[in-house]
């Protein structure tokens, strides 16, 4: 099963109806496309893509920063309690082939730039612009909307 | 789905034949009673144990001490992949809400022992015995075979 | 000791030469101020600011991503061996009251964020910038040159 | 630096006297023998061998398991908050070249289990004895007072 593509869903804790309907989405496009779930396994973003991804019958695993489970949203398939707070971003972005990041704050930048850090490539629907000396660095996939990012997300990593 | 009990399965890399089959079984029971198993996520144990909750139609994680889900088992309904090596270990047991050890060598050990530190219950089969000063120290409960097992760690677990 | 003032300094791990004399007077300038020096303990900027610490007689720490301290630059006092890869970023952030950034590549934008996630005030010279939907988000300080950065540092961790 | 030894001292967080006097007299023979003693950083034997180090003009380092450097005893050189709970005992058995054991609770078992499944020998005063089926296994060291333990952890690690 491990032959699976593991879409990584970042975004912000609190999210805008939004953010929250583009989470949803791209959760759902994830499930359709056969893809396993991975994101931080809180609420907002998290959990808007965790509920898509379960709505369409899809498979998701939560990477949460606290020591308990049941700080967990209610949609995931599987949850993970690190106990390591931040530090599981790391381990959120390793445990994907690719990541897309839907808006956010500070906690999805880390998560972005670990990715790329790593290797990982990242879609993104409005999320962080970035850049050194007044020049734009380009190293993140722009998307349109849900539907983009996650065909988008299936072609970097190869599927 | 968190309010479902989880149940780490901790054991040898490489078993016997005859710790793959209580493996395999204490798998099948964790499904059978509609837990989600929680592992290591690599071969021997874990993934004898990943097998019997997969036959069985249960849901496992298994929580990987590399940095690529490719070393994950076969059985795994979701892998994780931490890059932190044995400190995963912390996070297997953190996830769980009891611990199962069959046999094993000093990973094991250090579960059950990461495992007690945390408050979480110990089950074991046949594994690592220990005390101080000439005295036993009897923290962890001794199952007989798989099925007690199983049952004594709902019944650590409050279920 | 814990009452001293802890900064990290993060920043490329291969830097030119005028990134390694700004972190080389960074790391002189953070011992002359009687604070502790914290970084990832490679090469580049996390060498050379070591070695300008050293050189001024401060203490600092490196917080290696692999398994060994062989593989930490020789100016450290002491070298922590993580063995957790990217991870080790979100404990350089959390060790330090304050956090300096030196230009950088992904890994030290990583690093940015998670201190501003966590609440860590975050200066730089010359690294990131970043915002949203086009506008700039300001929450790192610029600094001019090296003692400046000390400077306001120490100002930001209320020394 | 990174070529001198470094040396865990692990034990109980609430020391009786004697374990206490144990633990500031290996801390002082680290230092006196020109080691690093890597420890947890907190109180009980953690922060009697550091004591003991300090007051031989030693190095140490303590690795502490919250995310505030607060907590951390007061004799250090140097503190690192990583935030992650019991997975910073992997962190302080890699760092350390050889771990030596003063008693202890669950904690020191985890740190004696992790350090054995990594490869670091370890040397114990009156710790924690282990076996299966009723036969003890002998993989660490038992020395018979502070002395010894430290001379028999640099003979383990080669000095």
């Amino acid at each position: 099963m491990t032959r699976e593509v593991y879409i990584a869903v970042v975004g912000p804790s609190a999210g805008t109806p939004a953010e929250l309907a583009i989470g949803e989405a791209v959760g759902r496009g994830v499930a359709e496309a056969g893809g396993v779930l991975v994101c931080g396994g809180m609420g907002g973003v998290m959990e808007s893509a965790a509920g898509g991804c379960a709505d369409a019958g899809g498979r998701s695993v939560g990477i949460l920063p606290g020591d308990s489970r049941l700080d967990a949203n209610p949609y995931l398939t599987v949850a993970v309690a690190t106990g390591m707070g931040e530090a599981r971003n790391a381990i959120v972005v390793r445990t994907a082939d690719v990541v897309i990041a839907v808006r956010g704050e500070f906690g999805t930048l880390s998560e972005i730039a670990l990715g790329l850090k790593i290797g990982k490539p990242v879609v993104c629907i409005g999320t962080w612009e970035f850049g050194k000396e007044g020049e734009s660095v380009d190293a993140i996939v722009r998307a349109t909307d849900p539907r983009d990012a996650v065909a988008q997300a299936l072609r970097l990593a190869g599927r």
